[in-house]
């Protein structure tokens, strides 16, 4: 049998194959991970009660096939915490799904043809450029200052295609809370703004917006969501950052014919009961609220210990401190190459992602993104130090 | 602001919205249920120490991102239990997922460009189908008979392809054990002229295989994977008949490169943990396989109790009785129209599906499936006389 005939060659693979970005993939045993923002293990709460009265009591809830959209009970508690923010809907504008990721991918699929333009911040999101890659996402980038995204290159862009007679891009994505990686917060005038946009030109906004309750200081703003009377935006929530990241558990806001059709595109049978009635009767127990202070304490002792060790050991880093969220984002001198410091640091015993992770098209290399949820304090003074080694080793 | 420009107007939605095919969704109150694959819940098993264990002993493990491919543990209890079926691949070629449906998702994103061309058995399984048309495969539609898929006439279809200078199509889907909705087992011979045919036009073939252990009488016949050499089969497996369907745990048996690109394509995060933990102890404390010979014992009981009603109520129904599976496939007098009559089912208060939902294109249409898993034995008896009053009051 011919070489050209193997069913498993890349050509048999879909066209899209060549676009998929895989993960940075965990770290090696003593690598200290500033790389994804996973959970500090201590804050991981204990939901063996609630396990076990998963499988007992609701046992053929929990072991049968789900609702396809989630419990309803899930939906309607969903719906009750997004009204909090200024999101009214009804639970029939909750979708709950495999984290908010599977979110991310329901709407472009929904949403997107190949090709199709997608707006992103420069920097964005790099899991989700990888699945916006997945999806042969044609993309239009965005500049972002201390505001955000800077809404009004966007209104110029947009002039400029009408004017070439392109089309409005289908989606916008942001993470207009605690952007990752750049963790800057988005003004409420730039989020009414990009909402008029939105309208006026029939495109989307995905907002992801996993971080709000991670706030160490100041004021949340409204999600775009609150700003929205049209069903222009589709909003994604989860419960990795309030509860727990393995439980895969997200969801998405969304006018309910848009939820209707996302859930008839969820081809996993419907998200496991089991982890939706662990987080049903933990989130009625009362217990999230207090949990989330808690993490809240201990991610601002985390960021305030990061932010001290990279003044002291990498002088030459500048950052913003961030009011909330997981990530510190280092620029460092401009003849920096984030990529060869990423691969010394690893090699050093750190690991942390360049910025060639978080654009579409080939951008700034001198950027560093460091999470700081997953490494303890001493950890973190270490993984700076080593980091500081790496920096000093490429001789910049 | 005006209608066409609603962002949520089908216009923008992507075009293989059109062709998302919406699920059965659950019978009503009262209703008795024999349209879905569900579990009979007294079958169900007692899961709650092993939750609370992989709640605590495991807490770290289960409430953290998991492995994208899924719990190492989990991969290589599946690489063993599969070896038994004469499927020898490493822990490598096992990529965990959300229930085997996740897999054919995966394997369309991984394969399938849009107008890629898909063959399918004419009956086959309705899930399947949503899935390959929510991915604008075109169908090349099979017959079946006794020893399942008809290979000799699909080797008769892609030779006249051949000549009209038309390509292979990219894939073959079946269920060859217990074939859903027929009943049917494909025989050994048929299988090893799949392989082959399937290796001459650079056919990748999906074989799902999710009844293999739910046998009632006869042998076994080897899965197609097992008769393959040059990695051209991804077999597809799920403990959802195993265990329980609400686990939402499946997975995807290929070559590591493919496993790779799927793993890479998962948008998820990666499978819950949790669920995960909860089946490797499970598996390993040997619960396994004495709770599938119970599970064999009760649907074997169900299906003679279904047949056996059958024949009293609905003299004009045949049916194949089935070796194992969860399906009756009834066939009725050419002038019945399934849908008419499953609708008529539903007003008198028991669910079936019509042999419309099991068709790639527009096909015979006086087939109905009835699952025989989820109904007790006596809901089993009142179901199947409520079909026949909607029978009768056909006036056929």
């Amino acid at each position: 049998m011919s070489a050209s005939n193997d069913p498993r060659g890349t050509r048999r693979y879909a066209r899209r194959v060549a676009r998929v970005v895989p993960g940075a993939g965990h770290p090696a045993e003593g690598v200290i991970s500033f790389g994804s923002g996973d959970a500090y293990p201590e804050s991981l709460p204990d939901v063996a009660e609630l396990a076990q009265r998963a499988a007992t009591k609701y046992r053929t809830e929990t072991l049968q096939y789900a609702p396809r959209p989630g419990l309803p009970e899930l939906r309607e508690w969903i719906a009750g915490h997004v009204a909090r923010d200024g999101i009214r809907v009804g639970a029939d504008s909750i979708l709950v799904c495999n984290g908010a990721k599977q979110g991310i991918e329901l709407a472009c699929k929904l949403f997107l043809d190949p090709g199709d333009a997608i707006v992103v911040t420069r920097p964005t999101y790099q899991s989700a450029l990888g699945v916006f890659h997945g999806w042969e996402a044609a993309f239009v980038e965005v500049g972002m200052d201390d505001d955000g995204m800077r809404v009004d290159e966007l209104a110029t862009i947009l002039a400029d295609r009408a004017r070439q007679g392109l089309p409005a891009p289908k989606l916008v994505y942001d993470v207009p809370e605690f952007h990752n990686p750049s963790g800057v917060t988005m003004s409420r005038a730039r989020r009414e703004a990009l909402v008029e946009l939105a309208m006026r030109h029939g495109m989307v906004i995905l907002e992801d917006d996993p971080y709000r309750r991670i706030r160490f200081s100041g004021e949340p703003v409204p999600p775009i969501q609150s700003f929205d009377r049209q069903g222009c935006v589709i909003g994604l929530g989860t419960f990795a950052k309030l509860v727990a990241p393995g439980l895969r558990l997200g969801w998405v806001i969304a006018p309910p014919d848009v939820v209707h059709q996302m859930a008839a595109m969820k081809a996993d049978g419907g998200t496991t009961a089991l982890t939706q009635r662990i987080l049903v009767e933990y989130c009625r127990a009362g217990r999230l609220e207090p949990d989330i202070v808690d993490r809240v304490r201990t991610y601002r002792a985390h960021r305030d210990v990061m932010a001290q060790a990279v003044r002291e050991q990498l002088p030459h880093a500048t950052f913003r401190l961030p009011d909330g969220g997981y990530y510190l984002w280092l620029r460092l001198p401009e003849a920096v190459d984030g990529d060869r410091l990423a691969a010394l640091a690893e090699a050093e015993g750190v690991q942390v992602l360049p910025s060639s992770h978080f654009h579409a098209t080939p951008g700034p290399k001198n950027f560093v993104r460091l999470a700081y949820s997953y490494a303890s304090p001493s950890e973190i003074v270490e993984g700076v130090r080593r980091l500081a080694r790496a920096y000093r080793a490429m001789g910049a």
